[in-house]
């Protein structure tokens, strides 16, 4: 506390990241990373925008990113995505911080579900964005006739997260044609894990803006690359927003990998298949020793045992250097997030876990 | 114009970047870019960062970025600086952004002077901080006399732009005790080139904060890499509004890159000692056209013709091929900003002006 605070920081709940332990030789489950490097491409346009001795660094990027935003029409020209309707920001979290602000204030409250990514509430109270949360239904799937309120806007994860439940594409429909007065947005993050993009649908609802990150499906987490596509007046605010804020968010190394990855579909397609072959391997062996699994469409499984604490469970791992994902909230305390790692990985996990439950 | 912006949106009057032209050979003196390429450290440990196939890209980047903070705090160790006293973020503009929201939004105005960089009121409309401007004097000089008003804050870039003139340190002290109710920010951008840094007031003084980029001395316009250095109390203010944000500002290249180029003093100096050099040959040309020319201790000089209109000859350095400011902004419409390049860039710089003042 102090006198120099403005009176925001002194409300503000700051978001708490997954750890990021700085020891080796762990299990690492808990941050929805994915198993496998970038593609190779990725490395290659980055040494190559570092050629001669990293001259390029001296001069600013494109404040626009023009060339990422072609990149991101491409990968969805069978919707007939352009690169105006591409808004591109450092890492999902960034973009998505600018939609609070740009789409989802107003006099009315947003909605969002109860259980749900937790650094929506903490936008809201950086913002100032007054929301109400829905509750999932008993077998934690978001039911859109319980978003019938009037709202300032709706956004969820989809598949959700931590549940990894999918809201099928015609459900997205049904919203968004009931909701034409506010924007509604759709967090895609673990899409590619198994849901249906809601792409498919920009070109027919002005209010829907779909929102990605290259962290997961892409591996490039440490690389910080998001972006949102939507029709053109929603993210021509996305970027009076982005130009009041910094003009130049991602670096010229953030714009090279990205436009390699997006562009190496082979390589997407390859691993998201690996990562979902290993779901359901992980999902299989997890049912085996006693645990209930919902059913997920993402690089992560959301799990309970019937007989143990969760949070004794997740402590038990971490003695035996694996991590997972342990949230202390209301309906969701006995349930663990399990990130899908690679088969070994997997194999670690259930190893530890056979010795934790003998 | 949508019904789906927030009223913010429709306020909003974002900054506008200097060009960032995608044709080469122009002699591109328009945006204080560091004509010399960064230290050659800082692609060998960005090329660490990516070895085995860029594998460590998968992994988020420590959210805190520790390594930077400690490398901010070991290139200041002489002011005492520690790594609890710096803050980082993807470009000083990002770090200006969060400074505005946390420590400069208050009942009061804050104050800046009338002529400085044109970003701070964009930031005032993007948070909603009020503010009045104070003239410069009439040679463009920060009178800290005319800041007796009561205030919510301070900000000025030392040396300021696009000026370039320098506040001696002994002024900031004084502005900084007569101010103690208040932050006291003090953006130093381009101190490297010939200014006397804040950072030895800021154990004495809690309500100074002193923000850096590695932009222009660090030749890093391109990786998008800033800091803020002050007491303990402002640094969480700034790292609440973070981390209500933005978990991961910075990249993991980034990181690698700025933390190399910290660490290189030699390199700073330099190549920071070729561009003072260069400057004063160029004042000297300068001044032998016919311009006037402000005393400048950034890697710019701000430059007006006594018989041509600033405008014209802006654009007829452009039909040559040669990139500089103009701002058409009261006062100092009839002055160039132009960035101090490398010899060759100010010999072709001088031979364009003669050819046009011929």
């Amino acid at each position: 506390m102090s006198r120099y605070w403005s009176s925001l920081v002194h409300r503000l709940t700051p978001y708490v990241p997954g750890e990021q332990p700085k020891l080796a030789r762990l299990v690492k489950l808990n941050t929805n990373e994915n198993p496998y490097p970038p593609s190779p491409r990725v490395v290659e346009a980055i040494s190559e925008e570092l050629r001669n001795g990293g001259e390029l660094l001296r001069l600013y990027p494109d404040p626009a990113a023009d060339r990422l935003k072609e990149a991101v029409a491409a990968r969805f020209a069978d919707f007939a995505i352009t690169a105006q309707q591409v808004f591109v920001g450092n890492g999902s979290d960034e973009v998505l911080a600018h939609v609070f602000m740009a789409l989802l204030k107003h006099e009315l409250p947003i909605l969002f579900p109860d259980i749900t990514y937790s650094f929506y509430p903490v936008y809201c109270g950086l913002h100032d964005v007054a929301y109400a949360t829905v509750p999932l239904d008993e077998d934690f799937a978001i039911r859109i006739d319980d978003y019938v309120a009037p709202n300032g806007g709706i956004i969820f994860p989809n598949p959700n997260a931590p549940t990894g439940c999918l809201l099928p594409l015609p459900a997205i429909a049904s919203l968004l044609a009931r909701h034409r007065q506010s924007v509604v947005v759709v967090d895609e993050a673990y899409v590619d894990f198994g849901g249906e993009s809601a792409m498919a649908l920009v070109s027919e609802h002005p209010n829907l803006l779909v929102v990605r990150t290259l962290s997961k499906a892409h591996s490039l987490a440490g690389l910080r690359v998001g972006y949102a596509v939507g029709q053109c007046a929603l993210i021509e605010a996305l970027d009076r927003v982005k130009n009041s804020f910094n003009s130049y968010p991602l670096d010229r190394l953030a714009i090279a990998g990205a436009v390699a990855a997006i562009s190496d579909q082979a390589y997407l397609e390859a691993t998201r298949q690996a990562v979902m072959r290993s779901r359901e391997a992980l999902c299989s062996d997890l049912r085996g020793l006693g645990f209930e699994v919902l059913p997920s469409a993402a690089n992560f499984v959301f799990v309970r045992h019937r007989l143990h604490d969760a949070g004794e469970l997740a402590a038990a791992l971490r003695q035996r250097g694996v991590i997972v994902r342990h949230f202390k909230l209301p309906r969701i305390d006995q349930h663990l997030r399990i990130t899908i790692g690679t088969d070994v990985q997997g194999e670690l996990l259930v190893e530890a876990l056979r010795e934790i439950l003998a």
